[in-house]
C-alpha cells in the first residue's frame, strides 16, 4: 500500500493563496506519477482576512493540531489592513518558534532559463546556501516602549543569543557544508559594532570549527558580505548568519539570482519532533494578488525541499527536474522575463512530471 | 589675507594611513588653486598599534582637543591583532558619539569611467544618497553576557531608540530629499520582525512627512530594499535607515557602483557645534596596507564633502570635477579595471586641479 504524508497547508494572505494552490496541484501530480507514496493534504484558514473577522490568526489548539502532520507547507502572510508586525507576530513567528524550527534554510542558484542582473555572473557562479538561525537573535521580541505621550518615546529591541541557540546552527551549518561539494562555510556577524551576541557568535564558531577540521571556513562582517556576494559570488557556498542578518542576506541573494519568486525555503526542526515548514521567501504581493500571476517556481522549489526533507529524494529530484526543464524552455513568469501566467507555468511542470 | 581652516587628521589604520596622505596632498593643492583659503592639519596618531603600546586609542584630553578644529579627516580603523570590537569601540564609535555627529552622510552613483556590475544599470540609474542614523540604534552598545563560564551563555544586544533621535535624522533626510531635484525619499525599517523601535520610526516618519508636502515617500523593508536596490535601481534617490541597516546597504549600493573603494561618508552634527567627521567608507585592508595600491578616490570625495561643509562650495565642486575627468581618463586603481598605484592617480587629480 502507499505511504500516506500528512500536510497541513496555511495559504495565509495575498499570491499565498495562488501559489499554495498551484503548488498541491504539482504535489499531487509527483505522488501519482510515483505511485509508491500519497499526500494528504489538510488545509488551514489563518489569514488575515480570519484575523479581522475572528481577532486572531492561530486558534487556541492550532499548534497541537499542527503537530499531527508530517510537514507544514506555507504560502504567505501580510495584508495592508493589518500592521506588518502584527501578522507576523500572530502567525509566522509562533509557528517557527513553539515547533521548534530553529534553522531556515536558503538555497540560492541560477537555475536554468533564469539569468543573473550582474554582467558577469554566469550559471554555476553563484550557488549558495543561506543557513538562517531561526529562532532568536533579532527576532527575540523583546524590547518595548515607554514615554509615548511625553514627546520623549524611548523604545528598544533586545536582541537575545544563546549558548544553544548558537550552536545548534553551527552545527547544523557545519554538515550542510561537509555534505556539499566545495566544504566551504562562511560565517557573517557584525561582531566589531554588536559587541556582545557577535562577540558570542565568533567565540562559538571557533570552537565548533573544530569538530570539522574537513570544511574550509571564513567569516565575514554582514556589511562587506554584500560587496562581496555582488562582486565575487563564486568565492562563497555555504553562508551562516544570524536571523536578521540571513534574511538580508537572502533577499539579496534572490535578487542576484534573478527574481525574488524564484527561491525557497525551508523551517526546519532538525530533531524531526516536530514537523518542518516550508515556504517561498517571497510575500503576499497584495499588488498582483489573486490575479493568477504570480511566479510560482519559488513555491515549486520549497515543495520540492518538503518532499526531500520527508524523505521522497527521487520524487524531489524529479520535480526540481521538471522545474528546471520548464524554466529552460521558456515557460516563465514575467518576473523571470517570460509571458505566462501561474496556470500555464504549472500546467507545464504537471506534464513535465507526467512525461 | 587668505582663511585658514584647522584641519585635525586621524589615519589610523593600514590603507588609512596610504588615503589620509593622499588626501593632505590633494586638498594642499586645491588650497593652493584657490588662493583664497588655506588649510592648516594637525596629525593625531591614534591607532592600533598606539594601542597596542599605551593600552588606549583616544587620550583623556583627546576629544577636547578635537573640539577646537573645523574639521576632522579620518582614514580607517583595525588591525587584525586588535579585536574589531575593541578597535571600534575604542576609536571610532566614541568619535562619532561624543562629537554628536548623528548624522552619516553616503551618497552612491556611479562616476565617469566606473561601472556598475549590474548588467542593465546605467550611469544615472543609479544616483542615491543613504541617510544614515550615526547615534543610536543598533549601536548603542548596550547589553552584555552572562553564564559565560556555565556552558550556559548568554548575550543581547539592545538597540535603543528615542524620539529625539528618530525626529533629528528624519527631519535631516527631508531636507536633503528637497534639496535633491527629484525630491523623493525612502524609508527603510524592519518594522515587522522587530516590533519596538521600528515601530516607532514608522510612526514618527508619518508626522514628520507632513511638514515636508513637497517630497514624496515610500517605505521599504530592509530585506526587500535589497532586492529593489539589484532589481530597480533608478526607483530611488534619497534613503534614510538605522544605523546597522544603513551601514548594510550602503556598502550595498557601494559595491553596485562598481567598488567600495569610491564611497564617501560625512559623520555631520548638523548643529555645528561640533567638528563633522569625513571619512572613505572602505575599511583599513590589511591585505594591501602599505603597498600603495590602495583606492585613494573614496578617500578624495570624502575630503570634498569635507571642503563642502567647512562652506568652500566652489572648490569642493572643483575637486570633485578633477576626480571625475581622472578616472573617465582610465587613471584609476585595480579594483576599478585599471592599473594605476596610490600615487599615480594622486598625481593626476594634482595636475587637473592645477590646469
Ligand atoms: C515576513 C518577514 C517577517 C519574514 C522574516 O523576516 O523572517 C520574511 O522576510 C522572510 O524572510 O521569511
Ligand atoms: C567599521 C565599522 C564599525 C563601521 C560601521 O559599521 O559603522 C563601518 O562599517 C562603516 O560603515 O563606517
Amino acid at each position: 500500500m502507499a505511504k500516506t504524508y500528512k500536510i497541513a497547508t496555511i495559504p495565509g494572505d495575498g499570491i499565498g493563496v495562488d501559489i499554495t494552490d498551484a503548488a498541491i496541484q504539482v504535489l499531487k501530480k509527483l505522488s501519482d506519477a510515483s505511485g509508491s507514496f500519497q499526500f494528504e493534504f489538510t488545509n488551514f484558514d489563518w489569514s488575515s482576512k480570519t484575523y479581522k473577522e475572528r481577532g486572531y490568526y492561530i486558534p487556541e489548539d492550532g499548534i497541537e493540531q499542527l503537530k499531527k502532520f508530517d510537514a507544514i507547507y506555507f504560502g504567505a502572510v501580510g495584508w495592508p489592513d493589518v500592521p506588518d508586525h502584527i501578522s507576523l507576530w500572530g502567525l509566522m513567528l509562533p509557528l517557527r518558534n513553539s515547533l521548534c524550527q530553529y534553522v531556515n534554510v536558503r538555497p540560492t542558484r541560477i537555475i536554468p532559463g533564469t539569468s543573473s542582473p550582474l554582467a558577469n555572473c554566469k550559471p554555476g557562479d553563484l550557488d549558495w546556501v543561506i543557513i538562517r538561525e531561526n529562532s532568536e537573535g533579532e527576532y527575540a521580541g523583546h524590547g518595548g516602549e515607554t514615554h509615548t505621550y511625553y514627546d520623549n518615546a524611548v523604545a528598544t529591541d533586545v536582541s537575545i543569543y544563546t549558548q544553544v541557540g548558537i550552536e545548534r546552527i553551527m552545527r547544523f551549518a557545519f554538515e550542510t557544508a561537509k555534505s556539499r561539494p566545495r566544504k566551504k562555510l562562511t560565517m557573517v556577524t557584525k561582531s566589531n559594532a554588536q559587541r556582545h551576541g557577535m562577540v558570542l557568535w565568533d567565540r562559538i564558531f571557533n570552537y565548533i570549527k573544530k569538530e570539522f577540521p574537513e570544511v574550509e571556513t571564513d567569516k565575514m562582517l554582514v556589511d562587506a558580505m554584500t560587496v562581496r556576494m555582488v562582486l565575487q559570488p563564486s568565492s562563497m557556498d555555504t553562508i551562516v548568519a544570524t536571523n536578521l542578518h540571513a534574511d538580508i542576506l537572502s533577499d539579496l541573494a534572490a535578487a542576484l539570482s534573478g527574481s525574488i519568486g524564484i527561491a525557497p525555503s525551508s523551517n526546519l526542526d532538525p530533531t524531526r519532533k516536530n514537523p518542518s515548514m516550508f515556504e517561498p521567501i517571497h510575500g503576499s504581493a497584495p499588488d498582483i494578488a489573486g490575479k493568477g500571476i504570480a511566479n510560482p517556481v519559488g513555491a515549486f522549489w520549497s515543495a520540492a525541499e518538503m518532499v526531500e526533507w520527508i524523505g521522497e529524494k527521487d520524487a524531489a529530484a524529479k520535480l526540481m527536474k521538471a522545474i528546471e526543464t520548464v524554466t529552460e524552455a521558456g515557460v516563465k513568469t514575467k518576473d523571470l522575463g517570460g509571458s505566462k501566467n501561474t496556470k500555464e507555468v504549472t500546467d507545464a511542470i504537471c506534464a513535465e512530471i507526467g512525461k
